[in-house]
């Protein structure tokens, strides 16, 4: 017996369409609707098995859906959000995967609560749940074709509640993003901003800052050392602008302690100060062995 | 019928096991001796199937082959194609598989020079001919465990002429790289240590530093892009001790270019230059994006 009876998802690329993908394959409910705006995709994304039926219709789409998980680009997700709230029905989870938390979460909260008076109704604390989630689980590949109904098994998601999140938006969200495989921690938004800004954002802004800085006559020789390292700068340019610009603050800190590191073994290269050189490569080496010894359950192919 | 009799590799570790390998699956030498001081990690490299035969003595390992490879760690390597200068036959090739070039050459061409009149035997141009050489061909892996016979397929390898090397050691280091698959290109050392100062050397001080510094708290959020990002900075700490040390002037022009990237991306942030970053993110994806075409065809596992 499926969980739930409708699950909308807005945006079917890498990461709703994996959603779809994981709750159909786990029969977690009778239908997935898949919302976007291009026909095309959305044909595409059916035909692929992520989702059992699609709408261009936002309203429609999220009309009898129990959960809304909005994966659209993180510049969107708020806006989306508060559209599908006044759709949705009153008993519906609305979340989200944006890779940022707190501007988002600020943003729906503030809408929700203006929203409120503007009914007119009298009702009280009407409309569905919120909370931000963030599934930790992502590749350099993007697009729908790139789904996969185990790509959160093993990984973490990030739940991101405030004073204002009814108990039971944490409950119901922990238990979604579990039933596609997640574990689930739950701490505030801005906390959460900080660390992926420390263990995402800045890994792929120095990626793709190493890759555009190789000179172009020197590229033909790049092998697979520079390959690796460079790999997941080659993201969606216009998702990670949007990533960056929504955390900057973060990314900037992130950045300045990065540029302070490099500072320091350059200025040991500089006097061949070879205990300090050792000092800094074997610390990295470390941190990525503890890394992937605590990772080797995972799937991460 | 195998094209030579006898070859010595010393050092046989991921790369020179790998050199032995290739040359033992293609049939082409009738003996392959691995050198090292090491008689466990011999026995082993015999029982991978890298090597034929082992000598600890490096006198007796090169005493009757055609051509000595030199895989130690870039700071012995001089010396190790020194003695077995003095050991080879007059007609062998010497030659090493060294990440950097300008002070091993350096040091080998006014080592054999110097040697020359100490023989005091009036002979001309005696001894074995020698070129530095680099399989542009790695693994954050290290260790003869690692070899593979297919290592060097479709990779380049560089050799390092000078004025002082004579033409044939040119074409028979060429035909030697050639029969383990790979593609030689020929430039001068200093030239080299440029080039692989900037697609390799930096990459690797930036994944070793990004994932030095990212704080410990953080690292159990770690997922596949921090993983990718920071993977081939988990290689040998003392083996890149001594590249980066010797190859210490041509890092540090890559470095301070780097940094002045990052510090352009610093600004663009800091001042919400969305066109900036943009410009800077699609840079880099287009680089990831042209080494990967123009790779599509090597076997990169």
């Amino acid at each position: 017996m499926p969980v739930h009876q409708t699950i909308a998802i807005l945006g079917v690329g890498l990461i709703g369409g994996s959603i779809g993908k994981a709750l159909r394959e786990r029969t977690l409910a009778d239908r997935v609707i898949g919302i976007g705006r291009n026909e095309d995709r959305l044909r595409m994304a059916e035909a692929l098995g992520t989702i059992d039926e699609y709408a261009t219709d936002l309203a429609a789409g999220v009309r009898e859906a129990e959960v809304v998980v909005v994966c659209t680009p993180v510049g969107h997700i708020a806006n989306h959000l508060l559209e599908a709230a006044q759709y949705a029905p009153k008993h519906a989870l609305l979340t989200d995967a944006g890779s940022t938390k707190h501007s988002i979460v600020k943003a729906v909260e503030a809408g929700l609560r203006a929203a409120k008076p503007r009914a007119g109704s009298g009702e009280k604390s009407a409309g569905p749940l919120f909370i931000g989630s963030h599934p930790i689980a992502g590749s350099e590949r993007s697009g729908c074709e790139a789904a996969r109904g185990d790509l959160f098994v093993g990984r973490q998601t990030v739940i991101t509640p405030t004073k204002k999140t009814p108990p039971e938006a944490v409950e119901r969200a922990a238990q979604f993003w579990e039933s596609l495989g997640s574990r689930v921690i739950s701490m505030p938004p801005a906390e959460h901003d900080r660390i992926v800004a420390s263990i995402s954002h800045l890994p792929h802004v120095v990626a793709a800052l190493l890759a555009a800085g190789t000179p172009e006559a020197d590229l033909s020789f790049a092998g697979t050392g520079w390959r690796t390292a460079t790999r997941i700068g080659a993201g969606d340019v216009g998702l990670w602008e949007q990533i960056l610009l929504d955390n900057s603050a973060h990314v900037l800190k992130s950045l300045a302690k990065f540029e302070k590191v490099l500072a320091g073994f350059r200025r040991a290269l500089e006097s061949g100060n070879a205990r300090a050189l050792r000092k800094l490569l074997a610390q990295g080496k470390e941190h990525c062995e503890r890394v992937n010894d605590s990772s080797a359950g995972q799937s991460d192919n």
